[in-house]
């Protein structure tokens, strides 16, 4: 939780005169998002998130992200709108980043996940998948079967520095997947990045997805199973077969899911959790001293790749 | 800026059941505030705050400052209205923490103080003086004279870390505060704490004080003098007297101000200075590792300390 870069009132003011959205009442950091600044804005037709976007965000692929919102908005996905100031511009310079104003969305993140939740997700995710259709632009996963080996070069150094053995593990799954990479599954734009904290909800009901700045072109199952793996775990480690079932059911009530993408979902849900594994064990052990943000335990995902490592078919995750 | 506490939703769920504010819509922790844990919440009948109260504040002393904010909005000083649940009580427990919903207030606070604040702050802080008269509960000022000898003995030993010389200098400071510190001036509930993020403008009108966790009993002068150290220094250390006396002239429009208060605001001046220089200083030194909110300088209050000890008379501030 962090706000990196503080706005003055002067500054805000200022740089809401280029939108029709009138002038500010009240805006306050949120203390939410490990990438950017954002700020919940109330102004005098209403209320908004702005976001800054800090260093980790690559600025060429901002018109990808406020693009696919714009798109997936205008198709009636409940994620956040792109306000457009008078000149059309969404992406616009504030405090010397890049900003942008967005729609605010009602809901409430779960923080137990619930079984309640599961079905709910899965017929959202599938939704988003098939909206992206015709959505003009792409971008390639960085953080996919090509972005890993680079991200383990960096970390598999000082990987002992978390656990023994780390290292060795990584370097095996990494053989594995390479050889075993599913190939020509349904592509189209993912979220890439759908934890429980990036979905509202409104008692049962998914009031909105949020935080797009993972997404990118890929399989879709491939989204499916991240989601699988931040959802349907137990605290205690054990996997929800329920929870996982729910979610594929619902949806695939809305996408067909097919037998191909069925069949890549053990090897899907390595990969995931090995991208959750290395992104975090990069963060845990490169992060500066004195950051605002805690980094996420990699060993987490340790356990649900080595969980994933002795499943051989769908069904033993109650996926049929 | 920090959440201490995080709050899940379902916890969040139960504990409005209390109230008559209908289910939540939304919420997200606020970074702001370094005391205590608050949530900028939406419900289906409004917005407002919730505040966990953290470590730092005396549970003991929340009745006052709960009861005060009732007390005063009632008498419509723009101040957070205590949210009362069903069973009349506003003060609650929330994932093992007290706790409290207050009305939300529109307004932005200045990062960069205006010549154009200072008469409207002026203002509102004798109409919060008097307003307060009659509030039936009362709390010591345990960071006034008293407090501060204590709060010495347990930095100055390390003093020198931060400045050499310092702890010889706030010495000699106390004993001239000791032996120079007014007595029998104009006594009631001061804020005792209100720095322009305390303070929400929408245009010129100050449209909310907020966060009454040090309000007392002590001079109403030496809270004016607290927010003449807050508001009227430039950021490189330049007293501005501009703005001093439009906080002063519009104070004494609103509340008479006494030639004995107006003769003791030097020395207030300077003891408000070491106020701020001495829990600075503290929290700078005994801040834990890893703490999620940056300590403020205290070298900025020794600044400040020094411009007083040369001011011998209110007139070479401004103030006739």
């Amino acid at each position: 939780m962090a706000v990196y870069t503080q706005v003055a009132d002067d500054e805000l003011a200022a740089f809401l005169d280029a939108y029709d959205i009138g002038a500010p009442v009240s805006y306050k950091g949120i203390a939410e998002g490990v990438e950017n600044s954002n700020y919940f804005l109330q102004t005098e037709r209403g209320s908004f998130i702005l976001t800054l976007y800090e260093k980790r965000v690559d600025p060429a692929d901002l018109p990808f992200f406020l693009g696919l919102m714009d798109h997936l908005a205008a198709r009636d996905i409940a994620c956040p709108t792109p306000i457009h100031a008078r000149d059309g511009e969404a992406l616009r310079t504030l405090a010397g980043r890049p900003a942008a104003i967005i729609s605010f969305l009602q809901g409430v993140s779960p923080r137990r996940v619930d079984i309640r939740h599961c079905a709910p997700l899965g017929g959202a995710l599938a939704g988003m998948h098939l909206a992206a259709d015709g959505f003009a632009m792409a971008r390639p996963n960085a953080l996919s079967l090509a972005g890993w080996r680079p991200l383990f070069d960096r970390c598999g150094p000082r990987a002992h520095e978390v656990q023994n053995g780390l290292a060795g593990e990584i370097e095996q799954e990494l053989e594995f997947l390479e050889e075993n990479w599913p190939a020509d599954l349904p592509t189209g734009v993912i979220h890439a990045d759908l934890f429980p904290d990036n979905v509202f909800f409104l008692g049962d009901r998914v009031s909105g997805l949020i935080d797009f700045y993972f997404a990118c072109n890929d399989y879709f199952a491939y989204d499916l199973a991240i989601c699988i793996n931040a959802w349907c775990f137990e605290k205690d480690g054990s996997f929800n077969v329920t929870k996982a079932r729910h979610m594929l059911n619902a949806y695939r009530a809305v996408r067909p899911f097919s037998a191909a993408e069925l069949a890549a979902i053990p090897v899907l849900l390595r990969g995931g959790a090995l991208r959750f594994l290395l992104t975090r064990l990069h963060d845990w052990l490169f992060h500066p001293e004195g950051a605002l943000v805690t980094p996420h335990n990699p060993l987490e995902y340790h356990r649900k790749l080595r969980f994933h490592q002795g499943v051989k078919r769908p069904g033993e995750l109650g996926l049929e």
